[in-house]
Parts: C-alpha cells; structure tokens; sequence
C-alpha cells in the first residue's frame, strides 16, 4: 500500500506565547537562554504577567516541521492533544489551514491547551516556558495504526520523553512505523530533556530510530562528548543517519558511508530563531520524501531554517514551496 | 485636581486575527479593501475556516492608540469589554503590559471576547471583519466619572456608533470630560461607520468634540464632499482642530487658524497597514498633551504610523519613546 502522508508527526500541540524582552529579564527570572522548561500553570501565570505585550502563534516542535513539510508541498499529518477551548481552536485552525491532516478533537475538560512562553532577547534567541496542558494527555491509545503504518515518515519530537504515557505512544508509534518498512525519525528537542532521559534516547534510537536531528548541545548531552569529531563518530555507529545541525556553523549530515557539512544562509537580521531546528527537519524530510541526495535534503532545511529566523514565530509566513523554487532548491 | 491620565480611551476591546491572502480571497468573499465591516459568531466561524494560518494579537482601535501613548511615555488608560475568556486574558495582559490603566474585569458569561479578522493582502492593506463578542456589552454603567474627570484627554472611537448602550457610554464621558475641562477628541474610524451614523457624528463633533480624527474616505463620508479643499473648509466650519490623515499622501492639520500639511513617512516595505490611524492618533495626542506644536504633534503621528506598518499587528514592537528620542521627535 502506498504511503498517504509524506511525514506523520506526534508532538506536544502548543500555542506559542512570544514576547521581545532585555537579557536582565532572563537574569531575573533565572532562565537559560536557548533552552526550554517545563513550567506548571500558576508558573505560567506569574511568568506572564511579567512578560511585555505578546503575540500568539501555533507552534509546538514536531507541529510545527509538518507545516514546513506542507508548506514545501509535501502531505503531513499531525496527532498531538488540545482542549477544546480558545487557544485549542486557534491550534487546530492554524495546522489544518497550513495543509496538514489534524483530526483530533479537543478534550472537553481538563487543563487547558498547552502553551509556551518564549523570551525572545534582542540577539534573536528565544528561552521557552512550557505549560504542556492538555498536550500532555496524549497516550498509546491515541495512536492508531492505520494511521502511522500509511505514513512514509513517522517523526517524533524528544519532548515527548517527559511524560510517560506520551513516550509509550511514541514507542507504540515507533514499532508500528518500523514493522510497515516507514522511515522513523527523531529530533532529541532539548538538551536539558537529552541530559533527562538519556538511557531511553540511546536505547529507543539504538533500535528504531533511522534519522537523528541533534543540535550540537543535544548531541554533546546525549553522547557525553564535548568534540565534534568525537560526536561525529559516536553518531555513525548509534544510527543510519544523523543529522547535526550548528546553527551558524550550518550543519553535518553523518550517514550513507560518509559525512557532509553544508553551511548556513546569511540572514539579514535574525529576529527570533524559534522554529529554526524544527524547519530545519522539514526541507530535510521533505527532501528525503522526494529521494533527494542527502546534501540537497540538508540544503533544503538549511533554506527553511534561515525563513524562519527571519521573522517572529515559528510557522512560514509564506508558502516556501514557491521561494525554495524560485531559489533552485527544488 | 491635576489630570492623572494623559489620554483615557473608550473603545471596543478586540484581539486581532491577523492572516495573509490573496486578492482573490477578498473577491470570493465579497470585501472591500481597507474597510471594517460587524460580523455575527456564526460568519466569523465561517470566515476564520477559510483563512488560512494566522496570529493573534491585541488590537482594538482606541486600545492601540492608548498603548501607543504609552510607548511614547504618556500615561493612559482604556475602558472596554472583554469577557473572562483567553483571549479576554491576552486582551487585558498585552494592554496593561503595555503600561496602560486597565481596571475592567471579563464578563463572567455572555459573548466571547471580541476579535478581528484581519486579511491582509500583498500591498500591506488589511480588510477587517469584526465579531464585537463581549465587548459591545459596554454602556453608561460602565463610565466611572471620576475616571473621566481625572483625564487630560478623552478619546473616543467612532465604532462605538454601532451600538446604542456603547453609544450611550460615550455620549455620558463626552458630556463629563466637558464639564470637567479636559479634552474630547473622536476618530471617525471607517468610512461605512460614518454613513451608518452621518447625523449623529455631526451633531456630537460640532457639541463637543474638540479634536476630530478622520481619514479621507471618512471626511468625504461625513461632508458628502470629494475635493480636498472643501473638506477643509467644512472641517473648520465643525470642529476647532480637525486632522485630516491621507496614508501615503501624509496628513493635514486643520486647526489654530491654519492649515498644515505633514508630510508621510517613507517606509521601505508596507507590511501591514492594521493600526496606522490608531498610532497617528497616539502620537498626535501625546504630543497634544505635552503642549507641543500642531505641526510637531503631526509630525509624532507620522513617526508612529510609520513604525507600526513596518510590521506585523497594530501595537508597537518596541519602545516608541526611544525611537522618537533618537529621531529628535521627542
């Protein structure tokens, strides 16, 4: 049976909460910059009533790389939990009109939609609060077969670890993917969630896992190694295919027998670089849907990574099929 | 007493959504470029289903031009509904972030917040299809007269027109801002409110109005008139200080026994023009409040005006007050 979906994704299913504020505000309030918490609900609320005038814009990691994947022309479903309030309707109008499969409905009670609250600093990176909400009700039960067997990509976002009934519908998912021949793929998130859970993440890569999305930090969490040569080696004998991704530097594709560094765009202005990794993975899968080479998969991510940062919040503001046409990336 | 408020604003409390389209998309939905138009739930539904990803942000014209007048170091407050739903928590958070007195607590029940549709199209024009939800509960009750007292200025936006109790709410502030001295300005806000309520904006600005705020298409609406120079004539006829606001084509100052002509800024890229009247306005009345000069005062608006259609949503990205110190404005 051929594949419905180019990239079926599981993730948390977030409202992002994006506010510009000065390096002392993370000073403040103790906050790593570049990472990501887990916050609770009375949290969030003293957290943002000392943020600045916001904006809201769905995002949510795994969500928001099948976006770019629909935006790039690929087809994409998305299985994360909302609640059926406001912010829950906002989520799930903003996925299906960027083109992506969401037939989830909203739970009816129970806390409400999850939502991050990014510090956005002036050097353009964000620090990210996460109430995880109704998102991290998502359980084995909520994964149906059918679904992720007709996916040519199952991906999975490592944020899933931190609770144990989404990781059991990750695993679930992983094996259904595995055993119908579909490519699975993972993005460790963060490096503070690598450094939590990092027995599970060698083992569930070891096993099942035929694409790895690190970033240098998460990379360096996960194998304990501070060089990149040292991470590079590691990566070729954990997993078929991984993907290093270094921000500035660009990024190092370790598979098919050898390794490749593809640089980074020059961006103007980097206004906020929330979604990067996650439009990174989606010119990256969507590219290995499509059967390119690794290096013009890597080109592809490189290109929906640099659209992202350009602007405030992690979804494209315009389709990027066009762009990465006009750019002679596809 | 000395006036505890720069500028107190009574207005609809909405949050914008704000997506892109196409000029087809405003063709097969029957809109016209640029204006506003009141939608009921069910079209909103409708109309939100087909547009495509979006972002919400605070909006609301007066509250835009309040959140201005705080971001150029005014104080201000507003007054206005929104029901104790989400988005009426982003509506009160971004508005007292902002810097704003805002006292009003959500309605426990009845409409949702009220909220905006906004499609832009490629130009930077938005067409706005608002669902007023909550905040068309606003009547007299809601007027505290100390608070009214206690403002330099009050500013009042037209779109109150369309509702009898709003239009009640605004008619008893304008009657004490009078009473007690301070200022009474009025922004015409559409060209199809204006037709909707011809006779009563006229009799109401010749009354008690003392700075009226209208853009051409509403001073043509409100006159019955289409050359520039015999609006001028029967703004000085009306009203002892009229600012004429012409986009691009900047703006006239129809007041002191004279008229001035300010002038547009240049903007390298329109992005969205959502707010531009409403920052005009905010400069326009914090430089009123200051004592500056008419053309001065004009040349604030124009500032604020500019950096509002640089981007995305109709509230300042950063500090207004900086940027205008730095261009020597302030």
């Amino acid at each position: 049976m051929p594949a419905t979906l180019d990239v079926l994704a599981i993730g948390n299913a977030i409202v992002d909460v994006l506010a510009r504020v000065e390096d002392s505000f993370l000073a403040d309030w103790q906050l790593a910059k570049g990472s990501m918490r887990l916050i609770d609900e009375a949290e969030a609320e003293r957290l943002y009533a000392a943020f600045g005038p916001a904006i809201e814009v769905s995002g949510g990691s795994a969500a928001n790389t099948v976006a770019g994947v629909a935006s790039l022309g690929g087809t994409a479903g998305f299985i994360g939990k909302v609640r059926a309030d406001q912010l829950g309707a906002v989520f799930a109008h903003d996925i299906r009109a960027a083109g992506v499969r969401y037939t989830m409905a909203g739970t009816p009670d129970g806390p409400a939609t999850g939502r991050c609250l990014i510090a956005v600093t002036p050097d353009g990176e964000r620090t990210m609060n996460t109430f995880l909400g109704a998102s991290a009700l998502i359980g084995p039960e909520d994964i149906a077969e059918a679904d992720v067997a007709a996916a040519g990509t199952l991906y999975l976002e490592g944020y899933l670890f931190d609770r144990a009934a989404a990781k059991q519908a990750f695993e679930k998912a992983a094996a259904i993917a595995g055993a119908a021949g579909a490519r699975v793929a993972l993005t460790l998130s963060d490096s503070f969630c690598v450094a939590r859970h990092r027995e599970d993440f060698l083992a569930l890569i070891g096993s099942s896992i035929d694409v790895l999305f690190a970033n240098e930090a998460e990379a360096k969490a996960l194998f304990r190694l501070d060089d990149l040569d040292g991470l590079i080696a590691q990566a070729r004998r954990l997993c078929p295919l991984v993907v290093l991704t270094r921000s500035a530097l660009g990024s190092v594709i370790v598979g098919g027998d050898a390794v490749n560094a593809v640089p980074a765009e020059r961006v103007d202005e980097v206004v906020d670089v929330t979604g990067a990794g996650d439009l990174y993975a989606a010119g990256f899968l969507f590219g290995l849907s499509r059967g390119m080479g690794l290096v013009d998969c890597a080109r592809l991510g490189t290109f929906a990574a640099a659209e992202i940062i350009a602007h405030f919040g992690a979804r494209p503001l315009k389709p990027l099929r066009r762009q990465a046409e006009a750019r002679g990336l596809l």
